[in-house]
């Protein structure tokens, strides 16, 4: 564990490399971030804090999507358009579950061949074997680091199965959601819940034999949409179509995106938003770390998994398994 | 707050009169539930745990709609059908908020006059000025309470718009949705999220010149609910239209329940729903006593909110000051 990070530079070359843009020490910043070792959280944190008032300036956007939805092949071509613009952006991806799923994200670079030969992208996979929380934790901080290095737009990738969703939409400004044509047949797995938090839906693969498919499937989640009510931010969802290979709709998703950012923008959601979304950062670290506090003792959690067996067989109340929990760990 | 008990009987009397279904006792018994004096809670765990093996004999249904759904006048529908059955039912109702919107709930037992004098119903309404935790505890144990004192089925009441739901969803066995006719049209209001969560959605007020507009919205539903991905327990939501003047839909809403419950006993989904329920009051209990605990002392509870100014103002990083306040705590 101490190698994984190859050298530890002064704080202030840290802070002056990253300001730089410097990628090779970024990448430091963020191994350190990812880092579960005492003195690297306090070296790293220190850095962030350093770094925090030259941070905010990007758009920071949450694109999901099952596996399969062609997310690499969306963001590929996304990211390129990005690029073309002459803007900096970084890739950052989230997936606890990537080690047991055979890393379906971006665990492959290779995957976004074009993208991760491009100075303008930053790409930067999971760490693998670390819980969400973890993940939480380091994907936040890593949007730090990436924006104090002067990216401008930062991507979020998670794959639309698990819980993580509700995790990116906490950290993000921009929630993208991308769907197969065929929806309406139960087939996509997208778990509940998550349409409702996406601000645009994007139909992916809509080319050759899917096109109709595809418009079909974009009614319907017009249709759809236009069934919940209006989201705090007042934005109303786009759907539009997209196909990767023939560049469409890749132009419209920009163009949407930076119509969300002016817009709530000009009705103070976006900074009220961020504002919020740190402070949930702060509430539920607390949470966190005493439930790992807690977690620490090994009569403590012993005594849970007995307390559950409990509970389920019902000899003891749910509360008050909890009452002796807690008195016992306080008490410690 | 000592006398809100009018009088304490001694436990085994307690458990004797509840068995034989005494309501003025189980009443008292729920008031003991919601009382946060230690000694009452004590003894309310005690005198549940005494009970808990004669509980979980009846369907909790979950029941919640936007003001002006026609809850009330549905459920009292819905509850007169079950007690020509001779089923007893208990309707139980959990509104933190009821306090500040001048008791859209059951504050006011009169609003269901004819169940209210039935004697095969028993109604509750939520106590007020009380946390959602608060009130989610005293909930889960006054459906045991009402259980073991012979009801069949329990009625959970809650108003459509807050946080309550997922609450709610997490202590029933079966979550009925209320909609107005005229969906579609964005005013419901309904809070994004909760139709996801409904096993089954009613469209209220079918009546008179509303008929084609409640047709519409169950069609309407029916195609939106079939976008959804298929839920955990393999039941497939319906969408159904009522009235509670005329009498339509009601028994149907019950028969729906009874499949449901067919249904999911066999597939066994509805026993492990209830152990997972169990078991998460359990470690949200943990969770919320550790907060509690925490906020009990007045010198973290302002450092935390010196702190989170800082996190606003982009001074201090979260994940670093949530350290601190935990650090703080234990060490106090």
């Amino acid at each position: 564990m101490k190698n994984t990070i190859p050298s530890r530079l002064p704080i202030n070359d840290f802070v002056s490399e990253i300001a730089k843009g410097n990628t090779v020490i970024l990448a430091q910043a963020i191994t350190l971030a990812e880092s579960k070792l005492d003195e690297d959280r306090e070296l790293s944190e220190q850095l962030i804090e350093r770094l925090l008032p030259t941070t905010g300036q990007s758009v920071r956007i949450g694109i999901t999507g099952v596996p399969g939805v062609g997310k690499s092949t969306f963001i590929e071509a996304f990211g390129k358009h990005l690029t073309s613009l002459k803007k900096k952006i970084a890739i950052l991806s989230i997936d606890p579950s990537s080690a047991k799923t055979k890393g379906s994200i971006l665990g492959d670079k290779t995957r976004m061949e074009d993208l991760s030969r491009d100075p303008y992208a930053f790409i930067r996979p999971s760490p693998a074997g670390i819980t969400l929380g973890g993940v939480a934790d380091s994907t936040r901080e890593a949007i730090l680091l990436c924006e104090a290095a002067g990216y401008e737009i930062i991507i979020i990738e998670t794959v639309g199965v698990g819980q993580s969703e509700t995790t990116v939409r906490n950290m993000v400004d921009f929630f993208l959601l991308l769907m197969l044509p065929g929806a309406g047949d139960e087939l996509q797995g997208i778990k509940k819940g998550i349409m409702e938090m996406a601000d645009t839906v994007v139909i992916t693969k809509a080319d050759g034999e899917n096109i109709n498919l595809a418009n079909q499937a974009c009614a319907d989640f017009r249709y759809a949409l236009h069934l919940f009510s209006e989201s705090e931010s007042h934005w109303k969802p786009s759907v539009i179509t997209s196909s990767a290979l023939e560049k469409i709709g890749i132009k419209e998703t920009w163009g949407l995106i930076q119509q969300y950012v002016e817009f709530t923008q000009n009705n103070l959601f976006f900074e009220r938003q961020r504002e919020r979304q740190n402070l949930i950062w702060f509430k539920e670290n607390i949470q966190q770390l005493l439930i790992q506090q807690l977690s620490k003792s090994r009569t403590i959690t012993s005594k849970i998994k007995i307390l559950e067996k409990q509970v389920i067989l019902k000899t003891v109340l749910p509360s008050r398994a909890a009452r002796e929990i807690v008195s016992d760990f306080l008490s410690s």
